[in-house]
């Protein structure tokens, strides 16, 4: 870990959930770290996420739809995380052409300006189970088709092919980690149109009735923010990986009636099953869960935290802090 | 093929290489035809392509880029083929944006048009068989994972990727092909970014000295263009391919040394073996040939004309008019 100090870091998406908690790991490694964010108003990011290290990192507000912006951004770089996404599934079909411009449009972009401005960067890239679409096996590896059922997957998929292309072609080290449901401190918990994780948790510390739709029994794994984090890290200078698309995940599966119970040890509220909303229905990928044992084999990561612990950091963190979040 | 009689049909990339083809053969069975074609300079349009059905069909020169002209013309259509595209690899590597205006961006803006305007339409996708990359296995059947290596396979993936969500999602009847080399009358000949097929068949019309990349040993299989329009025109009305993609392709595969050779029968030239141009190398994906099996038991289609018989309609059809065609 110590190959961090001193390196010049960018994180797009740094004030969101995953790159801040990244940002926050960064610093204390001794990296030189810039985040950059564009605060729209119903994404991740939240100038909370980063008060444990404000004035010890730089902060550039901006979107990644600007490229003249990410030109200069970019330049003296020696990493980038790459962790700036629209990431509602359902936003993804009602304003197909905003998750377009930043999840597919964006990542060409910035690929572009790093081949002309930055070389020699290391990129890694947030990616996402999603591209894998409705699972013909479980647990879900590498070789599975991707056929993704929404239009945030078919531009997740894009968007991790560029890289690969942009790594073949031109060279530079890309890495992508598709990662599953995440959850932990700093996450998105505003609104109704992100994973469940984020909802169900936010209702649970207000004592809210979560619904759950279809019967409570599809399976998922999860993996707690900190372990994702490690992921990146590890992933970072593993030249081997460069050009390719890995599965973090987890061994333990959970229904979300298991999820919702090990809630209850947190948090009191009531819970109940209802039908699918047709929305969701018409994307939903069933049961899911990915084997991560190839980058295990490469990389020596597992996951550490498990939900019940995982679960009761989240609230932990939240629970005083609920003005800050919603 | 009576069931074409009075279909409102748009062909989009309408004065272009399969799209005119297509145009005529329709015009034949008594549809009522829309062409639609941006003539941008480099791309296929060309005006003499629609000759033979000047007067008996409506063309509307226009961008699919230009949504809102889009909206227009896709109400009261039965059916849509969806020929236009940015087609050039090496053009997607050099100017990748405008690949992804035309080939990506456009095909979500086309099917957000008629999801809204046109919810009964049947849609037909050309695409290709860039989206698999380097083979892993011969022949290249549907199972094959897609690792395209170049920006325009990048973007035909998401395009089709679109298609397939659109069907799932909004009930959208979406084919799409996955045409290898297609060749034939009306094909794009100018210019020297295309594939090999045009610029070997001009070069030695013209008598001039053809340029053989690599060793000359790579195996291709190629499509008579009428055979690429009876696969749209059976494919069309075949309800349980709706939301698939399949390949289309040729038992018989040729090195391009014997593509060279069925050439010199019709034409007066000289040919040579040069080593790659680096940005040739870099996306080549070396020996490539389909196994459509899965589209002919689907529809029964195979193709019909021989490269020996279409490469001799092809240099009859161009000699006459080189002058309107480079």
């Amino acid at each position: 870990m110590d190959e961090f100090r001193d390196r010049k870091v960018l994180i797009l998406g740094g004030l969101g959930f995953i790159g801040s908690n990244l940002a926050i790991r960064l610093v204390e490694l001794g990296a030189d770290v810039t985040l950059v964010d564009s605060m729209l108003p119903q994404y991740g990011g939240n100038l909370a996420n980063v008060e444990p290290i404000l004035g010890r990192c730089r902060i550039n507000f901006s979107d990644i739809r600007d490229r003249h912006g990410l030109d200069y951004l970019v330049r003296g770089k020696d990493l980038i995380y790459n962790m700036a996404g629209q990431t509602s599934h359902i936003e993804s079909m009602t304003d197909p052409m905003t998750d377009l411009e930043i999840n597919c449009r964006s990542q060409l972009s910035l690929l572009e300006s790093c081949r002309e401005n930055a070389p020699d960067v290391r990129l890694l890239f947030a990616s996402t189970r999603q591209l894998y679409g409705r699972p013909e096996y479980l647990p879900v590896d590498e070789d599975h088709p991707t056929r993704p059922v929404d239009v945030n997957g078919v531009h997740k998929l894009a968007a991790e092919n560029y890289f690969a292309v942009y790594h073949r072609v031109y060279g530079i080290p890309c890495v992508s980690l598709r990662l599953t449901n995440t959850y932990g401190p700093r996450q998105q918990l505003r609104g109704d149109k992100q994973g469940f994780v984020g909802i169900f948790v936010r209702m649970a510390i207000d004592g809210e009735r979560i619904r759950i739709f279809g019967d409570g029994r599809q399976l998922r794994d999860f993996n707690y923010v900190d372990d994702v984090v490690d992921a990146f890290l590890v992933a970072t200078f593993h030249d081997e990986l460069a050009g390719r698309a890995l599965n973090l995940g987890s061994p333990r599966r959970y229904s979300l009636l298991e999820f919702v119970d090990v809630l209850h040890r947190y948090c009191d509220f009531e819970h109940e099953i209802v039908p699918f909303p047709p929305e969701h229905q018409a994307i939903d990928i069933g049961d899911f869960y990915a084997d991560s044992s190839r980058f295990t084999e490469a990389t020596g990561w597992r996951p550490r935290i498990d939900l019940e612990e995982g679960l009761r950091r989240t609230v932990e963190y939240f629970r005083p802090r609920a003005g800050l979040y919603w």
